[in-house]
């Protein structure tokens, strides 16, 4: 047992083939995995044995590059969009929760909050919506924009837009459905509230037509890194998914996230930090590092030059692969990331090829190969070290990366007192110890959009 | 068996307590059926039990009324989204159809042919896609709206929208994805198309991050009965709800459209007319009428006239529940379903309180009460004389009204030849008989977005 009983959260962050970019090729993934439902439910109920907090998966609305050729090397082509997965898979599943990427960008706050609210009536009190910005302007020009909207523009937007979906969520008071069936009452119209938001971005009336879950509303998390990410998740998120090369970036982003969010007036406990970890395990130490050298051969430079360059938002196509980064003009798009891939290219002096191979499986989180005994000491020495309070685990290759992790490292980080050995609760938020959305009153709320604006 | 062989196709239309307006006071419906996804769960293996084509659900985005205390005493109030909830239910079915509701006005085309391409994949092929335009003014007022766009602009965004739709669902060649593990090589970049969409109301580049289906795209539906709506659905639908009171006017409907079809140059049988069936079968024929008085007598005043109010998009409040229809002034919304009223008002010289009752289950769909011979008389009746393909069939309570219908009427008309002893492919479209849907050369794709504009 750890001294304080305090218990890590995990996530499952789950990709087709896996977080690899060659995951794909390997012999071991199914052909089919992005669009074999049978796949996923395999991969929910292996999380779910593992009594994973969460399943997790990230999108975007539009491909990352414009050039077939080169993107036809890449299989993150075409795969399922994330609600309606999330909803087929909250069927086959009981406990685990389910959070899924949608972003502001180019969606309505109504419809938002509906689907993630239904979906969230649906699983029973199981949904996370992870809220984004778009930054790709590849992706912008599905919508009829172009140019994008620049960042800051699109986390004003963003700011509002969660405000909005989280007033919608309190259309109906826990208690408002009576439905008494002998005076023909179905609801207290008391209970019922109207939003009547009108703001720089966003008109909604309200109310919403779906009613509060078993956990209130679903789970709100969030992913940016910047300033503006930062700010927003401080004020709004429940969960933040982060990337860090090192522990000692973990750290610093913790206390900063965690400071800002007590200076938001909030207890800094009802924010979690999960930072992504790409692990490889292996029964030995050997295993879990050819496991991982057998992937990384599988890279072709090509998707590796592409991979690099849609990560850091700067086409390297053209510059000699076994070269230096070149300098990379200042620009708004992923600076956080950017940030990332210049500083490890500098520690270590890695050529464009040794970077690419650097990030094709974490894209950016942390990488690490190990026993189980190994990997459950590096969660545990972040976990107790103001750097996680939990993760999100990435496996290099699925569905044997998943099941690896749940056989292997799970009853070690249990053993140890560092993992559940059942649910705590039904709900996400219980699982989570996430406190119950208490409903604002009308001043509290409007005071909320009116900042929002 | 019957002469041709031709085999009646049928929905059935899930709605949370049953069509009938007050379903929910009834003694056996769930008390908590729009939140319970297994409620629906059962409803849904019932339908598949019963070989139907296909679940069928509404929708809007919004409540149709201001008034809490008015609202208070209907059930329609707050329910799960369409998209969610059917891809939910694709978990706990194999065979059945799955077509939701999703209006064309406030959403995108990239996001809606995405959800419903993906729920295609999960599903194995069994999506199908109810496309609407909103006429609401109250859901305008959700999404920054105020006056609402008019009837000939909702419907013209609606055909640009479902044209770009489709050709985003034609971004890969059904053979596109080669993944050949050995050379890295994901997919043809041949088979790949950019749809380079700029119209009147979207601009829409592609290409849709979403594979073909097992049955191509999503099935086509629609439910429009004006000039405007069948124009649309005789270019573009496969499937048409429809609201008749008659079978003489189904049948001038069905010879409308069908005519309409043929003129835009494409195969009748290509387009099931499944008209609305609300029906409540007994054992005895005194049996089902009892039942249908039963729930019939549960109608409170305010919801009867608030339901007919809605219905007409004319407020009757504060006219003699007992007195005649008022003239109503001509207005382009809902001009179908008003004509539908005031016709029926007309004939059998109707009060208010005498029309909102005949409205309150089938709300202007066909209503029958029989016995399990009279239920497969009528819709034979109907079928062999050029009034329908098949039924949406409405029950007026659920889960009985649905399970009466399997166990019941599902028999007679097997026996009858007229329906199907199992389900004869593993798609939708293979279920109710409709073409594959080939991928149309980039020339005519581009008509077809051209003429859509």
């Amino acid at each position: 047992m750890n001294a304080t009983n305090r218990m890590m959260k995990l996530g499952a962050f789950l990709w087709p083939f896996g977080h690899h970019v060659a995951a794909w090729r390997h012999p071991a993934t199914p052909e089919n995995a992005a669009n074999d439902f049978q796949h996923y439910t395999e991969l929910a109920q292996t999380a779910e044995r593992g009594l994973f907090d969460m399943l997790f998966v990230a999108d975007t609305t539009g491909l990352h590059a414009t050039d077939p050729e080169s993107l036809s090397r890449m299989s993150y082509v075409a795969w399922m969009e994330p609600i309606t997965l999330m909803s087929a898979l909250s069927a086959v599943t009981k406990r685990i929760g389910l959070a899924c990427t949608a972003s502001t960008s180019y969606d309505q706050p109504y419809l938002i909050a509906r689907r993630f609210g239904s979906l969230d009536i649906i699983s029973g009190g199981r949904a996370a919506w992870n809220l984004i910005t778009t930054a790709n302007p590849l992706e912008a020009l599905n919508f009829g924009r172009d140019p994008h909207p620049d960042k800051d523009e699109r986390y004003r937007r963003a700011r509002e837009f969660a405000e909005v979906v989280k007033g919608l969520w309190e259309s109906w008071d826990d208690d408002a459905f009576i439905r008494d069936k002998a005076s023909g009452r179905f609801f207290d119209p008391e209970k019922l509230h109207i939003l009547n938001h009108t703001g720089k971005y966003f008109s909604v009336r309200g109310p919403l037509n779906v009613a509060r879950s078993k956990q209130g509303h679903p789970v709100m998390v969030q992913a940016g890194a910047s300033e503006d990410g930062r700010e927003l998740a401080a004020e709004t998120a429940e969960v933040v998914f982060t990337a860090h090369q090192s522990m000692k970036s973990a750290q610093a982003f913790y206390a900063d996230l965690k400071r800002r969010v007590a200076q938001h007036g909030r207890d800094p406990n009802h924010l979690k930090i999960m930072p992504g970890f790409f692990v490889t395990v292996g029964r030995t130490e050997a295993e879990a590092k050819d496991k991982f050298s057998r992937v990384q051969e599988l890279i072709h430079p090509e998707v590796g030059v592409r991979l690099l360059s849609t990560f850091i938002s700067f086409d390297l196509t053209g510059y000699p692969v076994d070269g230096p980064l070149p300098e990379i003009p200042e620009s708004k798009v992923s600076a956080s990331r950017r940030g990332l891939i210049t500083e490890i290219a500098r520690r270590d002096n890695l050529s464009i090829r040794q970077l690419y191979t650097h990030i094709a499986g974490g894209r950016g989180h942390f990488q690490f190969a190990g026993t189980p005994v190994q990997v459950a000491d590096e969660l545990q020495r972040w976990f107790e070290n103001g750097a996680a309070d939990g993760f999100n685990i990435m496996p290099p290759i699925l569905p044997g990366g998943l099941s690896d992790f749940v056989d292997l490292v799970i009853p070690e980080l249990q053993r140890r007192g560092l993992f559940r050995t059942a649910y705590e609760g039904a709900t996400l938020r219980e699982n989570l110890g996430l406190p119950w959305p208490a409903l604002r009153r009308e001043a509290d709320l409007h005071r909320a959009l009116q900042e929002a604006r």
